[in-house]
């Protein structure tokens, strides 16, 4: 690893694994002796579809959804996590129906917002099954016995990990994922591939690639097929997720290079002991600023509830905003970047992805204490 | 430049500039000195903000609406042309209007179905104001006379270069830009800063970038303000271009290693004598192989009406499908890849866009003398 590396705490596009980029910029101008990088070659090549079908059977691999499990369609898509709110309810919730969402979050939030935009369009009703709102922040998930589920709901919806609020679903027992006779959709875009999940429990599963998986530019979608073939046949081809999976993700030009870092990623993440080990590996890299937040007396304060403390997203406050502005300069000179907290909330936030270094998340803790123990 | 490099006339994915790649590749790990490869920065962060709006720039001026024009608007999205078929009519195409449409090929073809199938969610019906196809295949552009212009319609569209078909707008005046009384809006994915072109004539331009701009998973937008501001408000936010507008594409997520790379491209085309002389190096380059198809004797035949034989995708056929073959392969082996035509046409293609070194023609030229007298 390069010295000269900064601690990369963005909250995504974030750190990718130097192994993957090495990889990356070794081959890039001349991709398996071809001549060409791997950017220049058609999609429709053999060339480039060995490297994607390779990043398809990774996600399933580590998804648990593995050849084993014939009935899950992985799709390499575009448009982020974002143009999934709009896609999800435009395919899967039909005029007349309902769909129930869980608003745990910003995120949250927004897809409701962009799924009420498609009824405009011949879609059903986003209904908001519940939401931890409370002063214009969350701060926890919902239990069960809070939801109010719609009957005949086409989906359940959730966020698994809110990226700007730091709070997580199902980390542990206390607090499990939500159930109901809907089918079970998921953003998993900032803790996908982080930690073990029961697939078993899921219907569908999206997530921008710009967290824990790859650069930005390509949104993976996993869907049960049964899921898939159920969607509407009314749409443009384009927006039909069915259209995606018959072509295996290539009814038109994917973006190559990026799904070629994601294969890159998904290797690397394969050689640090899969899902499990990455799930250790966050577990520690999050008790390590955890514990800095827990052990300052008071100077830091996470506002997020003990059982759904992000290990993604690590967030906190200082007694004032001039000192998280300053802590933030400091931490800056230290090579420490990413670490302002989301404009619309404040504070602080460490998002500590996979390819986050667990040295880095010492060296942030180390920080902590020696700030704290400066100013406080 | 390597001599490893191949000859590649790929039609998109596509051959990039091998100073772009080379520039790419110097920065990978570390762009700038910040410690991180510049797809590791975040979209809201000032390092690649330069970048991105460096690239906005860089399409405005080449497209000629630079800063003397402020009434147009460049957005990088996602999901290639494909996806605009459908979020053009989206945005554009109420109910109860109708939109004309020119289709001189596929692509023409596949822009009609997606604005149909977006009818059935609220919008407009697309016409077909002309088409030129014959036995299945398409050899020109229609004239204006030929147009059966509606009335009222939303707006006029166009493909300016059928890549597949090798069919090209405008190269001289006998086959100009269609016009009427409705926005010309034209899909330039396959020539855009390929050749100059009066953009006053156009109120919406958009293109892929894996042809002529940079790595498949970008797509550029340029249009006119004013026709940005009349577009539908009620669609989900994501697919209203009105919304990256006014985000400056950063509403979301932008595909940020591609539009570095877009930049790079740019820079480069810019050293080369900007788009005019790009056009001339493409005419040259394009004159040298209809030279040695007109030259075999009949031996290659172009079916292109000379008129409209585009200079970015040079098309032609052999006296059967095994010599076909057998040329693709003769070429291979000289490290000339890409040249096999579209599987729904068969036949030679030979895709040459700005990448593309006068000296592969050159070289492409030679071979089809060489093949020619042998096999002829």
């Amino acid at each position: 690893m390069s010295n000269t590396r900064a601690l990369n705490f963005n909250a995504g596009p974030a750190s990718l694994p130097f192994a993957a980029l090495e990889r990356a910029r070794e081959e890039l101008l001349d991709f398996e002796k071809s001549g060409m990088s791997v950017m220049e070659h058609s999609h429709r090549g053999k060339v480039y579809e060995k490297v994607h079908h390779e990043a398809i059977a990774l996600v399933k691999k580590h998804l648990g959804v593995g050849d084993a499990e014939q009935d899950w369609e992985v799709l390499f898509l575009q448009g982020g996590a974002s143009q999934a709110f709009a896609q999800i309810p435009m395919n899967f919730l039909e005029r007349g129906k309902s769909a129930d969402y869980i608003v745990t979050g910003a995120w949250g939030e927004k897809a409701v917002s962009e799924a009420k935009a498609a009824s405009s369009f011949g879609c059903g009703e986003p209904r908001v099954a519940a939401t931890t709102v409370k002063d214009k922040s969350y701060v926890r998930v919902p239990r069960q016995d809070e939801l109010s589920l719609g009957s005949g709901a086409a989906y359940l919806h959730c966020t698994s990990n809110e990226t700007i609020h730091g709070v997580e679903y199902a980390l542990d027992a206390s607090t499990p994922f939500p159930t109901s006779d809907a089918p079970l959709f998921c953003d998993m875009s900032s803790d996908i591939f982080g930690r073990r999940i029961d697939v078993s429990k899921f219907s569908l599963i999206y997530a921008g690639a710009q967290k824990n998986i790859g650069p930005s530019g390509v949104t993976i979608v996993a869907a049960k097929k049964s899921i898939l073939a159920a969607g509407r046949k009314d749409l443009p081809a384009i927006f039909q997720y069915r259209t995606h999976a018959e072509n295996q993700s290539l009814y038109n030009t994917p973006p190559t290079f990026g799904i070629y870092l994601v294969r890159n990623v998904l290797q690397w993440l394969e050689g640090q002991g899969g899902v499990p080990g990455m799930e250790e590996r966050n577990r520690k890299k999050a008790g390590a600023l955890y514990e800095a937040i827990e052990g300052s007396g008071g100077f830091y304060r996470c506002p997020v509830d003990k059982a759904c403390r992000s290990i993604m997203n690590v967030v906190w406050r200082l007694p004032t905003p001039e000192l998280e502005e300053e802590f933030v300069k400091e931490a800056q000179a230290q090579r420490m970047v990413g670490l302002k907290g989301h404009r619309s909330v404040g504070g602080i936030r460490a998002s500590i992805y996979n390819a986050v270094e667990p040295a880095w998340c010492d060296a942030l803790a180390s920080f902590m204490k020696d700030f704290a123990s400066k100013k406080g």
